[in-house]
């Protein structure tokens, strides 16, 4: 027995207050196995299809299914190539003719199930979204990213040659089951990835969050059951709450952005796929706190903090090389520059952050500047 | 001057009462050029993208696009190949290919121009639907059935192979202009496909809409301007009410399905394009008030009216030959059929409806041989 695994282990569920459309967030290990109750607890269910990629598929389709059909919840599952080049909507037309091919018919009694990262919940999600004008859908994200990001706020959708996500529909989830016990065959690299995320969170709105991920990065990295449940329910809570006040993107879920407009533009400099979103947003999160600290927002203290616990966590704080000039001029032509001005999301002290439209254009060099220094 | 066209055309509004997603349904002559100050009021907009198909392109696009130009508003055009073959998922990708090209980039204040048709109206309305997770859209509906059937309740989408409209999704549109000058280029079976909506409207919700329809009926098939305004307008307030009393189809709803569930199969056994929707709605609703008549619902009295109003109206009431078995194995499979039972909506007296789902098997077997009687 391993010393710091409790006997019974942590289980949570976080409720996304949305009025009627309202779900829960189950969050602990083993949980891909209670699917099969939590989808035939919903009203009037006859089927399920699952759709999920070719690398979540061979790991975890069989228990799901295998799970639903224990409750009586017989199952297809559809199955797509892993990875973002699928997030297109030639993929969703393919899933679409899986999921009209079922044989007795789907109808809206049949729920969607979304088994696997980011673009598979973001591409079933938009299925399910379309699919009949709109059928059911739960979400099991298998990803950290997806589990603190993704599981919350309905957006699903694809890409298209002209940007990313510029398809797609606001769609909520039945429900999201986080089974923690698959984060084990995630990728280092996505798992990293997803502490970005974390970290905006802490920053943006629960100091103590930031505290706790310090405390325990070592159990974090290390994939420890209890504490991923732990840092995944306050991060999913967190989020739940920035939606829930805000669920159609205006003011407050703008926070969510911190880290993420100087990251975009890392990102698509770098070309994507080079560095990956989470390494961005981290980039991004600290040139914003040079922001920040400059405008007197944020002490000098607090932003080497974030950094080193970044640093911690194995995200990059610096990218010598970087090319400061580009990454300018893509900031000033992104769709979400209004009228050539950029918006930028600043933490106002650990736990709090704001929106502001008056980024003074040499700071904001500087800023960027900064990140290629040594 | 034509002795029956006042110098002041009729002009109605009729308001959609869907809270925050209200809007106006305005109906008269001319009125494709007031779209320029119809789409520059709404909030913040910056540019439109009309999308409509081969036919009605060429007759109305450029005054469409003029009438934006002179209130300020750049309108790009988007054609689509006419047709019922058109309305899938392949059309959809081409049309979000070209929206997603046009230079300046759309954003969210960009509004989508539906021109045209039923199909028209389901695909674009569709398409702004899913662009950038939602576009504001304004219906020109340019088809008597779209004027009166797709301009309200927000069902946009398009067909698959397994079905009909089984791809879309629920989007209301910012406003709808229907201009009835644009009935006197519709080829004559439209206009009288129509015709059937318009007297299912009258005999589930308006027995005097009934009477209109009878006093006024060489005028209508002679699409005389007033005569047409007030039509539309009486039934958009018809299906306006219903969709407001049960905006997501449940209950009320359903009434609208009078005519239609004899109807499809029908529809279907024919293979579609070979008799009009309108028509197969009009075979439907007679065979309807067979079992209405045959339940003491409907008076034969009242069953006899609505056939010679159909007759006079140039729809068909009969149809020799018809294949009752192949109809009534049809209604068995469709998708509506919940459980194996037969959901008829029958008139409960001229301008009321009810839902029934303790139809006897022989009497509507009957109601469908009596279709094919001589």
């Amino acid at each position: 027995m391993k010393p710091k695994e409790p006997l019974v282990p942590l289980e949570r569920t976080v409720a996304v207050d949305l009025g009627r459309r309202s779900y829960g967030v189950r969050v602990g290990p083993g949980l891909l196995g209670a699917m099969g109750d939590a989808v035939a607890a919903l009203p009037g269910v006859t089927g399920a299809a699952i759709v999920t990629d070719s690398n979540v598929g061979p790991l975890y389709g069989q228990r799901v299914s295998d799970a639903l059909a224990a409750a009586g919840v017989q199952a297809a599952l559809i199955e797509f190539p892993a990875g973002e080049a699928s997030k297109n909507l030639s993929t969703v037309a393919g899933v679409l003719d899986a999921l009209l091919a079922i044989t007795p018919a789907v109808d809206r009694a049949t729920v969607v199930v979304a088994l696997g990262g980011g673009v598979v919940g973001d591409l079933a999600g938009f299925v399910a979204a379309i699919a009949l004008r709109g059928m059911r859908f739960y979400q099991c994200p298998t990803s950290l990213l997806a589990d603190v990001d993704a599981s919350v706020g309905g957006k699903t959708g694809v890409d298209h040659q002209a940007g990313k996500n510029l398809i797609g529909a606001f769609h909520q989830p039945a429900g999201v089951m986080i089974d923690v016990e698959t984060l084990k065959t995630l990728p280092r690299r996505e798992l990293i990835g997803g502490l970005a995320e974390c970290v905006k969170h802490a920053v943006i709105r629960d100091a103590s969050l930031l505290d706790y991920i310090e405390d325990r990065a070592e159990d974090i990295l290390a994939c420890l059951g209890d504490v991923m449940t732990e840092l995944i329910a306050r991060n999913v809570a967190i989020k739940a709450q920035v939606v829930a006040d805000d669920e159609r993107e205006a003011g407050q879920r703008a926070h969510l952005n911190y880290g993420h407009t100087v990251g975009h533009a890392i990102e698509a400099q770098a070309g994507y796929g080079e560095l990956s979103h989470g390494q961005a947003v981290a980039l991004g999160m600290v040139a914003a706190n040079r922001l920040a600290v400059g405008r007197g927002l944020l002490d000098e203290q607090s932003a080497q903090r974030i950094e080193r616990l970044l640093n911690k966590l194995e995200l990059p704080t610096r990218r010598p090389g970087l090319d400061a000039d580009k990454v300018w001029w893509i900031m000033q032509h992104d769709k979400k520059a209004l009228a050539g001005r950029i918006r930028m999301v600043l933490p106002t002290k650990l736990g709090a952050a704001g929106i502001f439209d008056d980024t003074d254009e040499q700071a904001l060099r500087d800023a960027i500047e900064y990140l290629g220094s040594p």
